[in-house]
């Protein structure tokens, strides 16, 4: 199989492909697959015709839905990186709901500590979390916090159960108004845009703590940064923020129960040291003529 | 059983033993045992002779030697609340060891994203991890890193296999030699104090972390302040510091990849809602002519 790696071509990707056969080629050159590992203008206007399958290097593609569009109508077929980073981004989310209930950003150079014994909070403490948007990485980060003996609730659109769960349910109020901790890892459709906004924030206990290592518009960051400032969520930790980056002097920096990552939750790193073997596998199971472990329904849009 | 509470009752574990049965009086009133939170400053200089046994609430007891030494010749006996607190402090080195590698303090306004793909660690990723004093807190810590699937090496004096652990030896150099991360739960003896020094940090990966969460002298701190400095350490998470408090204008607060927090690895609120319980244990055991399940060897000295 010959393959083009777009907009940057990665050297550890490209060796993992070599090694099982591939070849790197340009994509002048007739090439069966692309990885691609741009944003929706790094996509090329025309592909060869050679090219069967596109293998996205992320998860999250809802902005390459024109892409979809037009080259899927040329019988072009799209793979995404769906499962490849559940660990990266599972151990993120826990590491910012510890930061958070640890009161990490809250820690001062007075040596704060009469504060802090009030305020910290402590996941094992009897605590009933929410996943919404329970999937691969929902799965994981369920093993993660197993040790915590949470009450987890898995929200998904189906409702069929998540391993590890303790109940798997689709989105109703009973979530937003019983739980602690609120992970968001939803898809971004129509749907679950800004699914966490004033409304739904007032149905939260004063105790709760959103996390949203999802996609930045899943949360109204305006009713958000109010409810954080009036205390009517304890805290909240943003790995996604909209707009994203968030501003340099956006209030939600200054909010000591706001912790913030700069999109970090996966990183390149692991990209490019697993991208290459997903592709591989991919690539088997379509000239099988099978589905592809990752396969984009372009309809649906993820 | 007639209980003192010294320096300053609390509400909630007097409610507990008084549940058991157990009558709150004051010192005067000829108390069968003591509950002590102070500092040895606060301890009585004399005691009725009617004590028996003092419990105290929190677990290192190494700033009491001399009130065990005078007291105990009069036939006091002393517990302190080893393994009441193995959960939050287990919990908070998991925070501890998660902001550091998540470079939570080096997370920018300016949103540093390239910065962090490039530092950013993970536990998950292949780690080994060596607890120095591995007892009740660090079989729990292991609990809660179970998920990770890291190499554990659990290190005491006994070299008695800690539940949990890959291996379980004694302090040597290869000690320091192997471990990403080393976490610091040991009593403060003479032994122990300065373990972590120019000369052992030395033999450490330049990739090693060290987070204290047992005393701060077992650090010396200026060694310390020094390797994260140079790089010679990735981080440090530090609950415990010295001096402590830390003084505000340390270099320590300054170093993005030194995470500190205020000694709050446990906190007074589960002091006080674990405390009655195990001094009512404890009291049960002595009456019954056994050795308390928290009971302090005054010759080791905790």
């Amino acid at each position: 199989m010959k393959f083009t790696f777009l907009p940057k071509p990665k050297d550890e990707p490209i060796a993992a492909l070599e090694a099982e056969g591939h070849q790197h080629v340009a994509l002048e050159d007739n090439p069966d697959m692309i990885l691609f590992g741009g944003g929706p203008g790094d996509f090329p206007d025309q592909l060869p015709d050679s090219v069967k399958v596109v293998q996205i290097q992320y998860a999250g593609v809802e902005n390459l839905q024109d892409v979809f569009a037009k080259h899927a109508a040329n019988g072009v077929r799209f793979a995404n990186a769906g499962g490849l980073y559940d660990d990266t981004v599972a151990e993120s989310t826990l590491a910012l709901l510890l930061a958070v209930e640890h009161r990490m950003k809250a820690v001062d150079r007075e040596w704060n500590n009469t504060q802090l014994f009030k305020e910290k909070q402590y996941l094992f403490d009897n605590k009933k979390l929410a996943i919404i948007g329970a999937g691969g990485i929902g799965k994981t980060l369920i093993r993660f916090l197993e040790p915590f003996g949470m009450e987890i609730t898995a929200v998904n659109r189906s409702g069929n159960p998540v391993e590890g769960a303790d109940h798997t349910v689709t989105l109703s109020d009973d979530v937003w108004d019983n739980h602690d901790y609120f992970v968001l890892i939803a898809p971004l459709t129509e749907e679950t845009r800004h699914m966490v906004n004033a409304e739904t924030i007032g149905k939260m206990p004063d105790s709760a703590v959103v996390v949203n290592v999802g996609r930045g518009p899943l949360v109204d960051t305006q009713a958000l940064t109010q409810a954080l400032a009036d205390g009517h969520l304890r805290g909240a930790g943003l790995d996604v923020t909209e707009p994203e980056p968030l501003p340099a002097d956006h209030d939600l920096w200054g909010l000591d129960n706001c912790v913030i990552t700069p999109h970090v939750a996966n990183i390149p790193r692991f990209m490019e040291r697993r991208i290459g073997g997903l592709a591989a596998k991919n690539w088997e199971l379509f000239t099988a003529g099978e589905k592809m472990a990752t396969e984009v329904d372009v309809d649906a849009g993820y």
